[in-house]
């Protein structure tokens, strides 16, 4: 039944969908890791370099989003690569994970400004764990969406996306213990998602097979 | 005597300004969709999580905002998946359909950051329905004159075009009554925006035929 | 002599070379045109009605400025549609006519943000006088120079470069009229360059074919 | 052994993931050389006049910092000109490389606005050399990587190839003396960075090349 709307006539425009939908994608992706930016700031201090050292929670917010929309940008280019066409519910899911994404930069913001008052760190790591689940969860329903209405090419729907499958279960897991531990040590919960965002855009793979290649 | 034009030795470079045209116009989408997030902020309160939860009117305005954005966007692929070539007066409408959607970042600033005061409510509000109000004209203009300057290519016309123009005149004036509401009843009208993002946005075609599919 | 240079083996990536061209320069004319909008404010006044009337010369240097740069935009397209290969001095002066688009929001608030005082008016409106003329120049430079290296395909070459030539000497005039003007009276200067930018875009003759055609 | 990894199926979809490597890249240039324009700003004075020519350092610094990332720029499109594919690894090198493309307007507001006081303008003059250098020295990294796993076309390797890296070794020399002269005389550093980027960007043979041509 699936296959009658295969053959509707509106997927003539498909291929062009796709291509916007990529340079949409790309732009807000791109200018959501880039407003990261104005969000920095080196607050007035004794000395200008203390000043940016003690900045340090600041940074770390910044490298964690960084991390986090890098490696959203680089699980999405995976998903279009196997993507043959794009049906309308899929236009509007993909704006949903863009509306995660273009709103980090917010509670990147919280985070990084509130770390003198605990209060205010539980709240705002709260936000921010919620936001970066989100985006994870996102990015997961689109693939489970492609893959059942068959938007993807045969080719590529094996090897590449069981791996990625085995890797969401741990990754929203974390996400979650971390939200929930952020509740009372919202420090430890930031130093978790740092590592989750190296986690998923650090290639271990391909670094051993780099590391170990010509011995 | 239209078609004379058609032979129009510039057509020549056509296919590269159909491409730089979505090139400009999905970064200005793009661009516009990912500025609202700067808007953002949360005031001071007796508690942080109240100050976030006290700036729901923050949030109510940056989703739909986003929403708008979003459904002008897709409006707009579907238009230049029908188009087969763009001529200087489809580009000079298309820099003014821009012209609203980039300007809406600033009314939804001035809606967010208003509604203590019913003054600014009532002329924020105003400024706002009209910004929703012009992007939905602008991007049915630009329909209108592609259509008439036979721009599109004809297996897209028929079917497609048709359902599109059946629903712009009641969205047009659903924005018309709410604008009119807005001037006595301005947290309404945000309300009604709401809803008719929604409705542009969620192809229920679509998620009844998901819905009903296997049954 | 330069025929050598045509043979250089590193044109063989020019194709891509082109083509990133335009996707930078496209972010960058719709980056700056969309930035304008962050600069867009209402002072306190009386009331909220009056604070938006008041703001006026502020919607009018974000119109003047985003009818500039779409007007700038417009000519790069015609240029890029004209081209078949770029060189590095290519590439170089098309980042100096960028950096003039991309510093053109700086004096726009300067601009919109003085109109109380003559003496800011007069630096500020000068400053964007200067500006909007060093975008226009460099365009032209631009063209010039891909005309000398025939880095444009033959079959544009004639009637489309002609009629642009024709408009570069009124225009340029024009700017540096108003620039002069400026010194004394400001804001003249300004609404000088709104006609400028207004006769940049508005595409007279394709008005008049689609006014007259019926007839 | 690494011909192995060539024979890999996701190599399928590696066209695709250049065209989104380099559309995400555009926009991270894009968008960070046209935000250093939110920067400026011209501090109260006497006059407006001498307010706007006691700004020069903003100025400079913006302008240092916009041929930064426009030679960054260009040394990219010649790295993606060269390039057949891409692998994982290189897609996360190059997000290394844009995040400090995408840091360097930080460390320019910094710079620009610190230039009263010599413990501020020390410490500012370091952070922006070490980002100037970061972006160099993974820029760098890139094309090594890219040439030591076979990424590039064998057409291009030759001659440009040499070329590039015979400039490398004086450019890192050079930012890291400034870096230790800035610590004693930022300003001089300052200006030190500003003829590197000039170096950087000014094509000095295409130049000759167009001069003496017709003698």
């Amino acid at each position: 039944m699936a296959s009658d709307e295969d053959d509707d006539p509106t997927d003539a425009g498909t291929a062009n969908s796709t291509s916007r939908l990529e340079a949409f994608s790309d732009g807000v992706f791109a200018i959501a890791i880039t407003l990261l930016v104005l969000d920095l700031s080196v607050r007035p201090s004794e000395s200008p370099l203390r000043g940016v050292l003690e900045a340090w929670p600041i940074f770390l917010a910044y490298v964690v989003s960084f991390l986090t929309i890098g490696a959203a940008w680089l699980g999405h280019t995976g998903l279009t690569d196997r993507l043959t066409r794009a049906d309308p519910l899929f236009m509007r899911l993909n704006l949903l994970l863009l509306l995660f994404v273009a709103f980090l930069p917010f509670p990147t913001r919280l985070v990084a400004g509130a770390l003198d008052d605990i209060d205010e760190e539980r709240v705002y790591a709260t936000m921010y764990g919620l936001t970066l689940l989100g985006i994870r969860i996102f990015g997961f329903l689109l693939d489970e969406y492609a893959l059942r209405e068959r938007l993807y090419s045969k080719a590529h729907v094996s090897a590449e996306l069981e791996q990625e499958r085995r890797t969401i279960l741990p990754v929203v897991g974390g996400y979650v213990i971390a939200i929930l531990v952020g509740l009372v040590a919202p420090r430890v919960a930031v130093g978790v998602y740092c590592v989750i965002g190296i986690y998923l855009v650090v290639p271990f793979r391909e670094v051993h097979r780099l590391l170990f290649r010509r011995s």
